[in-house]
């Protein structure tokens, strides 16, 4: 990242545990100048930390965004997702599906980080590498998918992957430094794997700022080669 | 197919193109029986084919439907999906991605689907080999996804192919000889590809006679072992 300023990166979902994590790690990084901290809410900004809100389930609150903003952007990383909500845990089993409740889980996890590519990728910088990464999960790969359940959520994230797929060559196309993939963050200690907790054996259940440092590490050495595909926390790379 | 009163097969989707096809095969496969035909408007019925209503975006009319047909059935075909509609080509590049139309694609080419699956395959043949598969599209592989765009399409049909695996998955524990797939038909000569034909070479744009037969002979083929996957038209088997 060479701009001379300093580099210029987005948090979109900046609100939850690792979205948050992620902008504490990059104010703390001197390499970056500006660090754009958007969520639901807005909430406060610092030195380094620039806040402002997003609804990425409003196209016109996300273009809004992109707009104050403006670029030339280093980093964005889109950490929105839902895994349950209002004390629905996911499905274990094909009667437990609700339309209305997959339409949901499609908006959120799928449609709305699309839209954020859609309204942030023109801005990444041209002239030096940028990466825009989208938060997905080892369960949306459909090939390691040997438990079943998890209908929506599953569902929800193998579509995203494809959405990065598709984006990814489309950026590369015209911005031949970028770099866009989804990201499996392993099982952190926030409220969407609370419920999940227990089945995690304590050394793999990370704590949001470690989560955030490990990811950022992964980002780091990723290469243009890297775009259109799906990474774990430790750099591996997982097969949709 | 082993009941002696002959098999039982449900067609999901007979009013389209390949749905229409997978009818007029089956009724003159003397195997079955009967082959019901569910459709948006019904339609006539025949000497083995019983016509009945059907809207996959109404799970109350999947649950009369399936309540209505009751089992044992041998044979089960998911054929509904949309690729276009009302003159809106798929998306060719990101600036064209609108939320709506994302939501219709995921709640035509999968959530109905999936609540299809819901209400059919507790229906399934316990006794005997069943097959319950969804008309799915190479296009939807993410691994195979190297020229970008048609992010709804290929989204929506990712997220059914995941929906297929964790309903095959659960199938398995209770039907241990039923096989859940998606399937690949091709082009086939229906209005859905209809705008992107001129790019097929003629030998590989079936009618849609051809493909049903094609599908059934790969369904015929198909044992439990080939539950959760994806298979196209010639019996190859494609990676998510």
């Amino acid at each position: 990242m060479s701009d001379p300023r300093g580099a210029t990166a987005v948090v979109i979902g900046a609100g939850g545990g690792i979205g948050g994590a992620f902008v504490a790690a990059l104010a703390a990084d001197r390499r970056f100048a500006t660090v754009h901290a958007l969520s639901r809410t807005g909430g406060d900004g610092g030195e380094t930390v620039s806040a402002g809100t997003i609804d990425v389930t409003d196209e016109e609150s996300i273009a809004a965004a992109a707009d104050r903003i403006g670029g030339p952007l280093d980093l964005v990383l889109i950490t929105t997702g839902m895994l349950h909500e209002r004390g629905r845990m996911p499905e274990r089993a094909l009667r437990e599906l609700d339309g209305a409740r997959l339409a949901r889980q499609f908006e959120v996890n799928t449609i709305g980080p699309a839209l954020c590519l859609k309204h942030f990728a023109p801005l990444l910088a041209r002239d030096r590498r940028s990466v825009i990464a989208a938060l997905s999960a080892r369960v949306g790969s459909i090939g390691d998918n040997r438990s079943g359940g998890w209908y929506g959520y599953r569902a929800s994230k193998a579509a995203l992957n494809m959405i990065v797929r598709s984006a990814a060559l489309e950026i590369g196309r015209r911005w031949p430094q970028a770099v866009c993939v989804a990201l499996h963050p392993g099982t952190v200690d926030t409220g969407l794997s609370h419920p999940f907790q227990a089945r995690v054996p304590p050394e793999r259940l990370f704590p949001p700022d470690r989560a955030a440092r490990q990811l950022l590490s992964v980002i780091e050495g990723l290469t243009p080669a890297a775009t259109g595909r799906i990474f774990a926390w430790d750099g591996e790379e997982i097969q949709p």
